[in-house]
């Protein structure tokens, strides 16, 4: 597992505690499997889940948990996405939730379930009752150390974990922000198989939470794809215990908009590591989209782009295949004038234009190709229409991809 | 190049030749790369090309000239697109037209111009000056044998040319359809890279013909996906020429019955062979669901099946993950009820069912990658519904798919 620099992660705010344990959810590895994180005090909460149709049971179960707008509690299992399991699916998940809530005495609506590996297989009942028995256990071993393990004990096929936090001030106090995700297939645009976990000690209100959570998600997590695929057990949740001690935010006010830049810079970041971890990936492409009509028609542009498998593979082959790019732009659904655009490429390598008013600019294929031969690689495109900026986040298309996919159940 | 039946294509109906020759627009082979289509006596003509808001200049071109509803010839080259263009590149198409309208003594609005190939570079001047020199001697030489170098002539990654013929009976006469096409990597939903060149002897009248094109083409070509890239190209095109001598088609009657119905079917086998040749695949994957609420949203639930990248990726690897069956069906859209479906794969090797209710059934996983282990395979989803039936096709997700797409230009 490659490290990261972070110090906390969900449990750098106040007054959370978190742990990654085995339960045997997953069955060929002796890796923890089960990630608890838990709050002191009860916290407001919202959350966004996949717009699938096909909801996984968790999903459905957190979804109903949630709209109370408070939690305490929050339990993810990896290896099994319990989604088409029906009746005793449903069972399965609110068995993992009462099996919290009675070694924490909280309601059982104050814990939420997420779930993530295979579709369409029920949980071995083995793991069910290794959590039932060791529920009290694990919960009395919860530390502020324990997010190292829970970060680890959410990913499947992810090769490194996905934590980050962030701090700023309010009413003179330190408010912080803390994150860990897992993510890595099956994950487009409107979210993927990601599940995305965020606490906070901001004192602030359920509704004030839901706004700032859904306003964020619409320009972070939102704007990734890996593979185009829209999962059945996205969730990205988040919960504040308000032990900051500011002034509790209601209203769409100063504090508002602080919480809200913080959290979407920290979403941006979390955002970036889940595509830069795409399944097989050798590189973040990131899409930055300029002179658009509107934010939200830029982003409708870049999120078309880094979905395009043809884009993808030439990022994979380090070729400067722009006219791909184009192609993606206008079958986008987003009205432009295709003689305007201008297309560069940049990376730690330097900066090359390739594509200037719609047309093919003279180029050095040599420079170009080693623009594109690094870790992360900028895609600008200006349209030279209006104000509108949004970017995007993907990777490349590797055979790795489709070796990891060819054969993930076995 | 393999072989497959065929004893004519485009030139199978009374009046057509065509031909294949070398002009230079790719650059590394020595193989053809211009084709010529042309009827001895004044078509009716109607096409449909791509929706990309980036269009290629010889679309652009020839959606002018087929608006009139009349062709004699048509022009294809391989190798370069003609797309991201502009001006010079509108100047070039429009070259090739007066080439061959020149050479024929047929007006320059009556040649149809296509180009398939990397986007955004000129043309060769070369190609065009070899093009313009030998235009009178390419004509002379068309021949109804000429089908097989200008099927050949019109390919780029393709690894089989794709042809067939249809005929039936109208008024006692018999009428032919014949099509070749190329199309083998950025094909998605409403066509990809795909030409696609339909001739006929059938008597019909301009209007019709764009009937029954649209209505054809709806449930044929716009349901084949292979990479999820619409192209700046494609163009599906069809002359007819009347020399059958059956009674006009100049309404909806039952004789228009008969074309539409032979023209979807010869459709749908040209369909199934682009897909079968996606770039790198190694099966073709049908999608057939039942039980829907309209054709439409069958059609839209089959296509998102076929064009998941990880349901792709499962069928290369044999692997019976229906759970991403359900997940693609599940983010295309259209509303149904999860807890009806029921998933089947059938192939020359069997069937097995592996989903009923929305609920996984216990299968031999053996015999499941057997069923799948075929050069064919065809997905049943049954969403148990209304009387709604629509198909779709697609092929695997390879490694040699990324291979080709890595590094396409050089």
């Amino acid at each position: 597992m490659k490290n990261e620099e972070s110090s906390g992660g969900v449990t750098a705010p106040a007054g959370f505690t978190a742990g990654g344990f085995r339960c045997g959810f997953k069955s060929s590895r002796a890796a923890n499997d089960t990630a608890l994180i838990v709050s002191r005090v009860p916290c407001t909460a919202a959350a966004v889940f996949t717009e699938n149709l096909v909801k996984a049971e968790p999903v459905k179960l957190s979804a109903q948990h949630v709209a109370g707008g408070k939690a305490q509690a929050v339990i993810a299992n990896a290896g099994n996405a319990n989604a088409c399991t029906g009746a005793q699916g449903r069972k399965n998940a609110l068995r993992m939730a009462r099996a919290v809530a009675g070694a924490l005495s909280v309601p059982e609506e104050e814990v939420l379930v997420c779930s993530t590996g295979v579709i369409g297989q029920q949980f071995p009942e083995t793991a069910l009752e290794t959590l039932e028995k060791n529920a009290a256990g694990f919960c009395a071993a919860l530390s502020r150390e324990g997010h190292t393990a829970a970060r680890e004990a959410i990913l499947t096929t992810d090769t490194v974990y996905k934590e980050s936090e962030i701090r700023f001030e309010l009413d003179g106090r330190t408010v912080t922000i803390g994150a860990m995700a897992k993510g890595s297939g099956m994950i487009h645009i409107n979210m993927g198989t990601m599940l995305a976990f965020v606490t906070t000690d901001c004192a602030i209100s359920a509704e004030m939470l839901d706004c700032a959570l859904r306003e964020s998600a619409a320009c972070t997590y939102n704007c990734v794809s890996v593979d185009g695929d829209t999962s059945t057990n996205d969730t990205l949740l988040i919960l504040a215990n308000g032990l900051a001690g500011n002034t509790p935010v209601t209203e769409k006010n100063a504090a508002y908009g602080k919480f809200l830049q913080a959290l979407t810079e920290l979403n941006t970041v979390m955002a970036r590591k889940i595509a830069a971890d795409g399944e097989g990936a050798t590189r973040l492409v990131e899409c930055l989209v300029t002179g658009a009509a509107s934010g939200e028609a830029a982003r409708t542009l870049a999120k078309s782009v880094v979905s395009s498998n043809l884009v993808k593979a030439a990022f994979y082959g380090r070729d400067a295949n722009w006219g791909r790019i184009l192609c993606a732009l206008g079958y986008s659904g987003v009205p432009f004038s295709p003689e305007s655009v201008r297309v560069s490429f940049r990376s730690a390598a330097g900066e090359i234009a390739v594509c200037e008013n719609g047309m093919p600019l003279p180029f050095d294929e040599q420079k170009a190709s080693s623009v594109l031969d690094r870790p992360e690689v900028l895609v600008l495109v200006d349209l030279g229409g209006g104000n509108g900026t949004g970017r995007a986040w993907g990777c490349d298309l590797t055979c790795e991809y489709v070796r990891i996919n060819g054969d993930y159940r076995s």
